[in-house]
């Protein structure tokens, strides 16, 4: 039996770009999940009401719906412990968490300010008319104002990842020789831009642009192969 | 048989403030291990000379000399794998990993332009010359410049905190329920400025300064009943 994801999608529904079911998706095969994805779109709210929520990904297993991609990955380590480990134990999963934080409120914000604008070009009309004026309104301005400048943004974003690189020195994932949770939770933050944009967030030549080809090989290629714009 | 920790000090010999010698102290106190330290100044270089390098930490165990803070702490978690774990396993390792990437990346440089002045002020003659010298030729200005206007500054770099924050939402310590090697690494990080100053660098309802006292009031109030200025 297998795994239904609820997957955010865009007019074309090939093109799957949330960073949370991004994490989700590589959660899931690492797991050895079967998963057949749904295309969702952000207006499709009333499709998610099953899950007592309106966010993306929803998995639905069996008889249990779970959703946020943290909560996901934490129920999918209690309910297959004897698949590969997401966490290796406790005080991974904790300091996973950490990760997952640093991510969310360090990385997202600045990416979204770089390309707001081509998420909305690859949406369905009916969300381009909710994105535009639900962001606009968050953010204080036009989404073209947004992402205006955004070439001379990128260094001191790319600057945030310093962390990372002092990481990938001493060891070729996150989670040390193999993949953990925190190696899906930043390759589902970086591959949203990838997914949406030609804009390159990452210099060629960044350790970091090395590891995200190492984590989109894995699972048979699932990151790598992903559509993208 | 106790184990020898080489511990930067001040003009005062019992004011440590090392954030690096702070984190080896609560991994060895972790570790139920015995310490002695030997206050160690920054133009004591001769003194390291038998570790084969010029900084601290530096702890002898016996016969084996280790030096750099996160070598000692794995050193400690491999040779007394049967004393309360500092990682939680080769996952929770490797994750502990980005989080002291991310503290000295990321929190460490804010906090030298806030107290470095501070830190000359409490140093021994001899080391105030070395310290002057060397960090204004670092930083590109006299110290006494580089701290002003640090009221205007310190709003930004507590934004830096907010992972911290959204762990301290879920659970006690970053290690989780339990603390682990990854609130050594912030304790040692916040222990550096309170040790040498009186600036506030944690508001005092940041759940953070929250969490500081609770790792302060372990071991015994190893952190807590540390000399300051």
């Amino acid at each position: 039996m297998s795994v239904t994801l609820y997957d955010l999608a865009g007019a074309d529904p090939a093109l799957r770009f949330s960073p949370y079911c991004w994490r989700t998706k590589l959660a899931l095969a690492h797991k050895g999940l079967t998963v057949e994805t749904i295309p969702w779109r952000f207006t499709d709210k009333e499709r998610l009401a099953f899950s007592g929520q309106g966010k993306v990904p929803v998995i639905v297993d069996g008889e249990r719906v779970v959703f946020d991609s943290w909560a996901i990955a934490e129920y999918l380590e209690v309910t297959y412990p004897d698949r590969p480990s997401l966490f290796g134990g406790p005080v991974g999963r904790a300091h996973a968490r950490f990760i997952n934080g640093w991510a969310d409120s360090g990385l997202h914000p600045g990416i979204a300010r770089m390309v707001v604008r081509d998420i909305y070009g690859v949406l369905a009309p009916q969300d381009q008319v909710y994105f535009r004026s639900s962001r606009e309104a968050a953010l204080g301005a036009t989404l073209e104002a947004v992402v205006e400048g955004r070439e001379q943004r990128v260094e001191a974003w790319r600057a945030l990842l310093a962390p990372v690189r002092l990481v990938l020195r001493a060891q070729a994932f996150l989670g040390g020789e193999a993949p953990s949770y925190a190696d899906h939770i930043l390759f589902g933050t970086l591959q949203w831009p990838r997914c949406v944009s030609s804009f390159a967030l990452l210099a060629p030549d960044d350790p970091v642009a090395a590891w995200f080809s190492r984590v989109g090989a894995l699972y048979g290629g699932l990151g790598a192969d992903a559509r993208t714009v």
